[in-house]
Parts: C-alpha cells; sequence; structure tokens
C-alpha cells in the first residue's frame, strides 16, 4: 500500500457506502441507543506519520471494547509473562458475555478481550498501580496524544445502570477467586475505561505503537516488540469475539471491535487504521465497519497472510 | 531469515533437543503407538527453492491431521466459496474430536481442521471427484513431487479397528445432514487420507505452494492467490486445536499439526517448515515440535506479527 | 380408584379426544410415519386382574423407548447394584439422543432411559446372556403373557437404515470404553428390542410387575421389591427425557414414554395403565397420551404424591 | 410405619452414627464453618401429631436451601400455575449454583430448589408483598408454631459478605430480564431467608403441611391439596441438587437439603422427617443424614414407590 493508499481507502469507503446496511445500533448501553446510525468514517495512520480518512472521520464515538486492547498492554507491561495465570490466550467459539467457558475453565477467562478477561485486567491494574483509573488515562493520553482525554461520565454511567451481565461476570469470576478487589471497584473502573471516546483519526493514531514494533510515532518505547507481537497475535485469533476467524479469514489483519460501531485494525509495519459505523451484525461487530475493511484488503492484497 | 537460516534452524534444533520432553506418545492409534519416541527431525524450504534439514528429518512419518490442509485446498478449489455452508471458520474452543460444539451448531463443523470438519470435507470431495481415494493421492503427489506416494494400509486399517470417536462424529453430522455420502464411505476416505507418510524434508516442500501465493515451487499453479492467503488465516486461527490461540500468540506463524507428532509451519512468501518428534503435549501437539518452533521465531524474529 | 375407575377412564379419554391436537409424528423412524395419526386408545390393568380400555386400546403399536424399562429390569436382575457403575441414575436435563452430557460425564449416560443409556443396557445384556436377543424376548413373552411375540423387522430395518444419531451414540460410549461388545452387534440388538408391538391392552398387563411389588398378576415372582420400587423411581426422574419434572408435576406417576406416542404408567400396588397417539410433544412425548393421564390423575386424586 | 417407627428411627439413628462420616463441612459460607460437625440428630412428626427424636434433635442449625420449599409454597399460593413462567420445573443435571443452563434457558432457572430458581422465588414475592421479609417470616412462623423466630443476622451477614456465586447469578438473571426488582434487594431477602435457623423438631413439625395435603396439624389450610402434591413432585425430582436421582432412587421420598447439613423428606398423608449432620457429600448433600434416610426406608419400606 505505497503512494496508493489514499485512494484504496476512499474506494473502499465509498463501495461500502453503498451497501445496505442490514445492522442494528447497540441498545443494551441506553446512551449509545442515542448515536446517529448513519455515521461512517474510516482514517488510516502509517507508520511514517502519514495518514489520510473518509466521511466522519473527525468525529468522536464511544470506543467502548476496543479500549481492551490498551489496558492489557499496560498490564502485560507491568506483570510480563506471570499475566497469563489470570487469563488465558485462545479463542472463546462464545459469545462476547459468555459465563459458560468461564464455568468450566474455573474462572480463568478464554482471553483478554471478552468481557471476563478485561475484567479481570482491570483487577491486575487496580492491584498494580497506585490509581488505576487515573494512571490508564495518563497511559492512554500519552499513546494518543491527547492531553485532556477524559472518560465520559454520560456512557460510564448509562452502563452502570444497566450492566448486570457485567455485574454478574466479575462476581461470578470473584467467586472462583481470580478477582482480587472488590467487584464493584473493579466493574467502576472498567465501566469508566470503555467509555473513552475517540474519532477514527485519533483511534488510529493511537495503535500505531502496535503496528510499530512497540514505539510511538514519536518514537517513544511503549512495549518491547516480542509483547507487541504477542498482543496484535491476540486480536488476530481473539478480537472479534465469536467472529474472529471470520475476520481474519475474510480481512486478514490484527483487530478489535467496539460495541459503539468502531473497529481497529492494523498491519506490522506498515498501518493502522480506524473505521466506525453503529450499526452492528449479529455477532456484535459493525456490519460496514467489517465490509470496508474487507474491500481494503482485497484490493490492497495487504493481509499477513 | 535470509543468509543465516541454516543457523537459526541449527540452533533451534540443538535448543530443543536439549529440553526435558514431557510429552506423550499418541496411543489411541495402535500402529502410531510403535513409533520410536526418541525420532527428531526438522526440515525448512525456502520459496527460492534452498532448503536444510536437522536430526530425522529424512525419515517418514504418519502426518495425519496435517493432510487436511491439503484436502481443504482441494475442496476448497472445487467449491469456492460456496464450500462454507458446509463447514465453519471459526476456532472450536474445544479438543480436536469433541461433539459439543457440533451439537450447539446443527452439524455445522467449527472448522475443516478439527475431525469432524475433515470428515465433512471428505464428504464434499467424495461427492464431487469420480475416485476421491485416488484423485486425491494424485493432487498430494503432484504437489509433493513424490510420483510413488500411497496410503499406508497399517496405518489405516489400525485406525479403521478403533477409531470409534471418528465414526461417532460421522453419524453424528449424518444425523444433521451434513455428510451425503455413507458413513461408512466417507470414514474409510478419512482413514486413508490420513495414513499418508511424509518425511519432514518432503512435507516442507509440498506445502511451499501456500507460502507462495499458491503455486509450487516449478511455478505450477495449484490455487488463487486469495484462496491460499485465506487457508493460512485458517491455519493460524484453528491449526491447533484448543491451542491454536497459544501458537499464535507464542510462534506467530500459520500451521497444522498432527497427532503422529508432525507439525508444518509456514511464513508467506518466504518459507515452510516442517518438525517432527511424537511425543504430544495434553493438547495432543508436539511437545518438542511446539518448542523448536517458538525457538525459530523467537530468534528470526519472523511472527507474521 | 376404586369401583369407579372405568368412569374416570372413560372421562379422561372424552376429554382428552376433544383437545386439539398440536402433536406432531415422528418422522425420524420413516416406518412410524405410516401409522394413522388419529389412532387413540387407554388400558388401564388393575393389580387385583380387573381391567379396562377405550379407543383403540386393542390395536397393535411400536413401543419404542417404553421396552427399556423391560430391558433394565433384566439387567438389573442380573447384575444388581453393579449396574449403576455403567450408567447412573440422574435425570438428563437434555434431549433422549443428546451428546453433551455423555460427553462431560466419560461415557457413563446419566439413566438407563435415554437412548444411550439403554443402549449400555443392551451391551450388559449381551455380555451376559447367551443369546440376549433370544433371551429378552422370551422375557417379555413372560411378562406379557404373549408367547408368539416377536421382533417387527419392518421397524428394525427402517431404523437401523437410518439410525445414524443412535450409530454415533454407541460409538461415542465404546470410545470411552463402556460399550464392551462390537458397536454393530450392540445396535443390532437395540434397534430390535425398540421393535416390539403391543396394545394398549398388552402393555398395561406387562407392565403390572412393576405395581404388583415384582410380581406378575400370576404370581410369579420377576424382580425383588427393592429393585421394583427403584425402578419406579427412575421412572418417575427419568422416564420423559427432558420433560420428566413435568410429568412428575402435573401427573405423579411413575411412567415412560416411546416416540411411537405410547406411554405407561404406574401407580404402586394399584394398576398400570397405557395410552397410545402417535402425535408427539416437541419433547417427544404423546401429546394427548399426556392430557389423558393428567386427566386421570387429577379426577381420581390417585399421584403417588 | 405404625406402631413401631420409633423403633425405626432409632435403629437407622444407630446405624447412620456407626459409619465413617466422609462428607465435609460446608466452608464458603464462613459462619457455617463454626458449627460443630459431630452434630447429629433426627425427628419425625407423623399427621397424627405424634413424633419422636434422636441425638441433636432439639439443636438449631442453619436451615438454609430447605426453606426454598417455603418460600416456592407462599409464591405458588400468590401466583397459582403463572409462576411457571418464571421458573421451570425440570432437574438441572448440574450443580447447584450452575450458571450453564440458565444461559441456554435465556434466564428461565430449572426449577425452584436451584439457587437461581429460588432467587427469581424471592423476587416473585418481593413484587407481590407490601414487605416481603416482614410477611414472608409471618408465613414461616405460622407454619413451625415458633412466634418468635426470626432471621439470623449472624448467617445472613456472613452470607452476604462472601456470597459472590449468588450475586452473580442473580445479576444474570436480571440481564435477561426474569428479576424485576433491584439485584440488592433481592438478594438481601433471599441472604436472610437462607438464614433461618430450626431444629430437627421444629423442622418436621413445620414440613408436615406437605405431608397432611395442604393442612397444618392444628388443620389450618395453608395450600390446596393439588399445589402441595406439585410441590411434593417437586421435591422428589429436584429436591437434591444432582444427586435428586439418586436420592428418589434410594430413598424414595420428596425431600430437600440444605447446605447446613439439614435434610427434611415426607412421606404423603403420613409423616415429615427432618435431619442433620453438617458434614456434607460431594454433591452438597449431608453425608450421614442421606445414609439414615437411606436406612429408614430400607426398613420400614415406606418409599412412595
Amino acid at each position: 500500500m505505497e503512494s496508493n493508499y489514499k485512494n484504496i481507502i476512499k474506494n473502499a469507503y465509498k463501495s461500502a457506502s453503498l451497501i445496505k446496511d442490514e445492522g442494528k445500533i447497540a441498545t443494551y448501553i441506553p446512551e449509545l441507543a442515542n448515536v446517529n446510525p448513519e455515521m461512517f468514517g474510516v482514517h488510516i495512520t502509517k507508520t511514517d506519520g502519514t495518514n489520510y480518512g473518509e466521511g466522519n472521520n473527525l468525529e468522536k464515538f464511544s470506543i467502548q471494547s476496543i479500549v481492551k486492547v490498551l489496558s492489557l498492554s499496560l498490564a502485560y507491561k507491568i506483570l510480563g509473562e506471570q499475566l497469563w495465570e489470570r487469563v488465558d490466550v485462545e479463542p472463546s467459539g462464545a459469545k462476547f458475555d459468555s459465563l459458560l467457558l468461564l464455568e468450566t475453565n474455573k474462572g480463568i477467562p478464554r482471553n483478554p478481550f471478552i468481557n471476563a478477561g478485561a475484567i479481570v485486567i482491570c483487577d491486575v491494574l487496580i492491584s498494580n498501580l497506585g490509581d488505576a483509573k487515573v494512571e490508564f488515562l495518563a497511559y492512554v493520553r500519552e499513546l494518543s496524544g491527547l492531553p485532556t482525554l477524559t472518560y465520559s461520565d454520560k456512557i460510564a454511567d448509562s452502563e452502570k445502570a444497566t450492566g448486570y451481565r457485567n455485574v454478574a461476570l466479575c462476581n461470578f469470576i470473584k467467586s472462583f477467586g481470580n478477582i482480587k478487589n472488590e467487584p464493584s471497584e473493579v466493574l467502576d473502573f472498567y465501566f469508566d475505561m470503555c467509555s473513552l471516546e475517540m474519532s477514527c483519526k485519533e483511534l488510529s493514531y493511537t495503535f500505531t505503537f502496535l503496528a510499530n514494533k512497540g514505539k510511538t510515532l514519536e518514537g517513544k518505547k511503549i512495549l518491547k516488540k516480542s509483547k507487541c507481537k504477542r498482543i496484535n497475535a491476540l486480536m488476530l485469533t481473539c478480537g472479534f469475539y465469536d467472529e474472529s476467524g471470520e475476520f481474519a479469514f475474510k480481512v486478514g489483519l490484527p483487530g478489535k471491535s467496539g460495541v459503539g460501531g468502531g473497529i481497529v485494525a492494523l498491519y506490522p509495519n506498515n498501518f493502522a487504521i480506524a473505521v466506525w459505523s453503529p450499526k452492528l451484525n449479529p455477532h456484535g461487530n459493525s456490519y460496514k465497519g467489517m465490509h470496508l475493511l474487507e474491500e481494503v484488503t482485497t484490493h490492497s492484497e495487504l493481509s499477513i497472510f
């Protein structure tokens, strides 16, 4: 994807704009249901710093589960390989908030990207940081270059008031002993974390360190190269819940989706790309976003395979 | 992995030779239990034709499930995307011969590499070829450049006499209507297919077409580039049963293991590598083989991520 | 249910005749689909020998799974409590031919009335009898007082040709080692056994030994009283697949249903009753039959509770 | 069990006292772990008012889940058959606090005696009573003839502080919409309810209405006879978690166990019996208690079958 990458993005955006959007907006977080379902944007940031976007690429949206890659990267940095005693690295073969495998596996979540795993990561951060909320925010501010980024109370409160499934997950894991702090504290951090808002442009910029051997575009080292590769591998095998295989199969890039309709994907040593369209397919991933990324890799031949 | 690839292989082989092998030889196919458990070989074949091996790399062994990549590639070539109506492309989160997800999914196997999926692929080949056994053998002979390759009756008979789990799987899928031919015929082909024997050298050579955009080293086109990428993606997400995530995480290459202790992996546009050591870890994958490949990619930094 | 039991049966039959039959005839055994769906009969036999019937109570039908109570009683007589090492006594919470719990329980079926358990019972009989088919038939002839009773080849062959799910179950259990004979032999006996045909009158007569402390009406001792009680308990907790709780709840008698539309139930020290109507509810139990029995116990107040 | 019932109880108590108690005291509710593990008592109350006990039959203990029969009987009285839209009547085939089937069944618990079902019953009572805690207590006081009975704060607080699994269950069901009130309120009532303490004598007396066609020994009508029978049927099929089949098989009476080591069982139109011994078998039921009841019914031949 050399000089013509802008054309590829432009064409993929146009093509995906034309398909009939069969997705449905998420309603289980009441505040998310207020989003304009027609929003559609994409932005790519290359590891050389050049970047390009289309549509509503500068509009902020709730990144939701996409943040779990960032919390994982911070926890992994702190604990190293020891982290994997608390959470596994296998695809779950089940929906994002399933409790089935959790029961079989005695409270060890299948991977850090399903809700159960992300909640355990929150618990790890609380145990290992002085003030997890503050320090995690500082970490994301650094990655994103957005010094004023803050949690969205409106989104977080909306989810706190209705997130019974996540309360269930957290208490269930606690009953197996794999949550060390109080469930209410862990969940409070979890909901805050998921409430962060970014635009496609900001999001693609934020994720470039994973496409850049662990360094930000300014050259600051965030993560060791080997850890960075492993997080990318995890995104590929587990980033899209029970549609992870399909995404690897059709798009062929590591990526992570969020219930707000955002998806971020990256091509190692090359670029990070973020797309946003709020309507979701039955697996909980952005309907149009999936199509746009499939277009991009089909025409650019930029799958990692 | 340029000029020094031989050294990387040599060192990884040496290093893996030194670890204590905590694996256990597979005993459920009686004939496999007769193999010398100390065998250990590796061979790499680059897409430029150069190649190198260590240990028992010229010794033939039963490739078992590794053959499922080849049967899939033939079925995919014949049926195209229609194939995915019969089998899904998602990791299973369960052991290789589990019936659990099959029941939930009404007879559609989670992916073509678990036994259930490979059995459906056999059924597809029988329905679409005049004589599936003969024509599939011809296909593998062409890929491997081994004109006298044949099924091993000894291995196949041993498995036919004891493969109750696979008989169960096949009849279970038949009960959902996703097997079109008689179960006994499908299983006969399945067991024959899994009985093929190759050395590490032959196996790495055979798989180069998947690392070479679908062409053999002689330039013969076997599969379209896009199909080739998708098979590689499938190997990455599903090639190691319920240890697929771990392999992607630690090794970072598409690959496929067999219960005979063989593993093949590949780096697109670069090389295919085959390793063999009969003792298996609890997930059914070669204990030493996994370690050797981890060594190779750690030192060569040749993960796709 | 003293002198007026005939009236109770008559009224319950009339009442159940009037309801709209929302059931569907079983089609997975092709030969069963040929049965006249409007057939409806009931017959009661008291432990004092008096008996009474209504409707098509003298018409023979395929008793199917009802026979599993008889094969169990023979196996239990032979092996005693040792039998329970091969099969458990717990309700399954799943459909009659589910493989789910079987996998969790390592090949030990949840109870002797789901297909998996009945297949294990067949295996036990083959191992412990000279000629299981012949001797089991003799046993049923004795219980029923029908010296010419024979297996129905037409029904058995129909099921042998299409019973893939049962082939799967038997081979699956064999793979865990809980089938000792060849699956094909076990299944051959199983399908023959399920092919027996009786009328409601004959069936209610046959089951009186379980309502009569283990003795036939002629006073012949078939089973110890304590074993008899335990089989009755099993019928109550497990006799209706995943509708067993509902039957205990609404009818309150031990019983067993068959996919041919028959149901037998009994009130200890009092009577056995058989009802037949081929259309089944979604749980695989006779739609009208369930209603009739509910009527009988509601009006007679003859539940065991 | 006529005149000699005292001897039967005496002998069964003696016999069960002699067996080696292989059970383990429940530790997951910290306060329960403080109980003297050697306590062992039994008391029988016949429907004619005569009664007899042995051992620590006058010592109060935490009745825990046994109370769920009483809360069910109150909710059933209030809502009638409509109640079964909120909770099913089938055995669960799983442990008492499993979430597996709950996920499959979309938040409808399998039966009112597993924790999930009992929590839904609490929710029903809160919705239908002015002050559920007060009114339920009044109901139990009436049944037991104990006007000063109160919830045990010590037990309830102990469970509130550690009952993460129940918090998970309640929130999980809430996420499916089958809890109408706030989870914290429902759980508060649930934990209080389970904290009630009675002696074997009091407990057997309290349960006589279910053996007495719905009337207390004083003749006060508590429940319709038909509802009473149905609750007894439910106890038989679901009263002992995943050991319900075994209990029906070996004891043959409707009953309900609690994690405090109590068990109550009853023989319709005859008696209610309560036994207490704190050490539990792996299924969560009193080890010695199960043995004692088996002795009682074996020697008295008083199974309902």
